[in-house]
């Protein structure tokens, strides 16, 4: 007697396979085994509106992030990819496979359209922005790949080098990138690993980077967490509620097709953390220019206090010219002021034997030609913190603007 | 005016200093600012007792796995290291900073005795648990190093090579090792950064590893988790109740040092989930023995309904003769069970554009001769799942037992 294995899937499959987007809840054919241990596990925001999710998102907890480079030449089939990962990207936004049949039902002598480590597994908060790279409008000699050469902003031009930089190639660039934020890693991997499956044959994983413990707050609402120097990060942070300063520092407002989008510089950032440890605690703090405690600025008050950069200490200003915050406020810096989206990593062991370790940071901002060359390029001259950092990745994409309804991801920029 | 920086800590300073282990609280002194969307921010776990915690500790979400070589040839530097880490061990599972003072307090011209980024962190269910790998009794030479090598258990031969691996040595073995798991992995990674800047002269970091995402369940209340070919893994696994099985086939019960405790077999698995994404939903079935959605055996009924290995299918039985689930459960192994507490993870990107992925399979059993060679040899010769697995990393450990108190770790090995 030959028993149809179909007839022992569960109930739960067939749960997957009646959801659909119209159905409305969050992880309606994912929810029903969900792990109660799962932070966040309620929350999950809307994949269309003005702007791409994941940047003024409360910051989640967990990231993957991916670069790809696309390996067609074919614009019909870029285009084809960008509009199969909006619509997988959206119901994997919604807590639903990424395919409409799901990981455990259709046909048996077919791949899943979902990978499956995902089933049971709530939205988690997850949320999918995408970028383009230079390398997408033209190649490194300079010819338009896709017919898009013409509308490539002028301010996505590669950024220059730095002082300091010890890049990776293996690390740094690409042609497209997908930021995967979730309370879950296991939530944040399955988006990655599906839209990568979705891109095979039109594109390459280039490099990815996992993170955890969020350096940034993005709402008012959040504590500032802590980077692997176990400082405070990110105090000064524009947050979601400062919507004058995120049009202003943020958002693009040209009439181009990026307008309402905005621009990810990503940068892996590696800390010496084990020399770091054998510094004095009052070094750390006058290398920061704040308390480890409170994250007080050293010249008094709480966290949020305004620093007092003329305060004198026992040797010049108490927070020193070369202070980590100092050089960085927006007050040294014409008012420039960033979002930062950062996150803390660990990639096992370097050679040395020292913890492969840092910050992967994320900033989205208005433009990297006033809101970041000018920054870093400073940082590196005079920044106390440099001599414990090592710039091991780099890379910036273009960020279009939110997805309307029946539209894909970067839709105006193809059919401009 | 010169301001003292140390009146500028905050008050949670003071809490950190003052809060001694006999408070009792777990995260007495970090919790304050706990983040409320930390998961399972509430558990806390002795750290001393019969058997060492993290073994049939329900499985938390998060690991951080290190190996480290001793640098150092002192047998009291050592004894001196493993009495340091068993008071920062205890401290950091209760929530504690690692060192008396804490990150924030102190001589400001002293570096800090904890690093800092688990402030406000609660125990986060952290366990931390040590091992002593065969190199840690006799050099490559067969030379005894700290007098040690009468001590040495037989079962403690290292792995012989299997077929299929593709072992890194820089992935591979190790002196000693230290598993922390917890449900936060800034909580877990503080841990075994805060005992490898202990170790600093005595230890070096060989080789570490990040997972997330539990993929067995250590105990019936939990839920059986998904590994990344997105099937249920480790139905069968033993779990905390089943302390008869537990007696038989995972703690050591002779009248050695090693009474009470266990040894520890760690498999860096990577798998080519860019193939098995591929491949038909009925062959991902077939390979594994079991359904996708419920993680029923193909052979009827629920997760944990017993396998009918008999039934017939189409063309032979079932459950194939090399489905993984049949070549691994007890009945086809004399009885032997083992006790699973393994890792998704991702480590970014291959050579290949392929996400370097997988299992990191830890499992705890009482004698690696009985319980591991037998059923992996047979795994490599028989299993169809090996053709989507790479062995990258390999290595065990002899489990001392619980820590009483007073002692320190695996004191009953040096004072014997």
């Amino acid at each position: 007697m030959s028993v149809s294995r179909r007839s022992l899937i569960g109930t739960s499959a067939a749960v997957v396979g009646a959801a659909g987007l119209a159905t409305g809840g969050y992880a309606a054919g994912r929810a029903e085994g969900a792990d109660p241990t799962a932070a966040g596990a309620a929350a999950s925001y809307p994949f269309r509106g003005e702007h791409q999710a994941g940047i003024v998102t409360p910051a989640q907890d967990r990231l993957h992030f991916a670069a790809f480079d696309v390996t067609t030449s074919s614009r019909a089939q870029l285009i084809a990819l960008l509009k199969a990962w909006t619509h997988a990207a959206e119901r994997m936004t919604q807590g639903l496979p990424a395919g409409d049949i799901g990981p455990t039902e259709g046909a048996f002598n077919l791949p899943p359209d979902d990978t499956g480590e995902a089933i049971g597994l709530p939205a988690s908060g997850l949320t999918i922005t995408f970028g383009f790279g230079p390398s997408l409008f033209v190649d490194a000699q300079g010819r338009d790949r896709f017919g898009l050469k013409d509308a490539m902003p002028e301010a996505l031009a590669p950024l220059p080098h730095f002082p300091g930089d010890l890049l990776d190639p293996a690390r740094s660039d690409g042609d497209l990138c997908v930021q995967a934020c979730a309370d879950d890693p296991q939530v944040a991997v399955h988006a990655i690993r599906n839209l990568a499956r979705i891109g095979f044959g039109a594109v390459a994983v280039r490099w990815s980077q996992l993170g955890f413990g969020r350096t940034s707050s993005t709402s008012t609402a959040q504590t500032t967490p802590r980077n692997l120097f176990g400082f405070k990060d990110g105090t000064a942070n524009i947050k979601a509620e400062e919507t004058t300063d995120l049009a202003k520092h943020v958002w693009v407002s040209d009439d181009s097709w990026l307008a309402g989008g905005s621009y990810l510089v990503a940068r892996r950032i590696n800390m010496t953390i084990e020399v770091w440890d054998r510094q004095p605690l009052g070094d750390q703090e006058s290398f920061v220019g704040r308390t480890k405690a409170s994250g007080a600025p050293l010249s008094g008050g709480g966290e949020f206090s305004e620093p007092d950069f003329a305060m004198p200490g026992s040797d010049g200003p108490i927070i020193r010219q070369d202070a980590h915050m100092r050089v960085v406020r927006p007050e040294s810096n014409d008012g420039i002021r960033i979002l930062r989206r950062g996150y803390n990593f660990v990639d096992g062991t370097d050679d040395l034997g020292g913890l492969n370790a840092g910050l992967f940071f994320l900033a989205f901002l208005v433009d990297p030609r006033t809101h970041f060359v000018p920054m870093q390029t400073k940082m590196t001259k005079v920044d106390a913190l440099m001599e414990y950092l090592k710039f091991t990745g780099s890379a910036l994409f273009a960020v279009p603007p939110g997805i309307g309804p029946g539209e894909y991801v970067g839709q105006g920029l193809f059919e401009a």
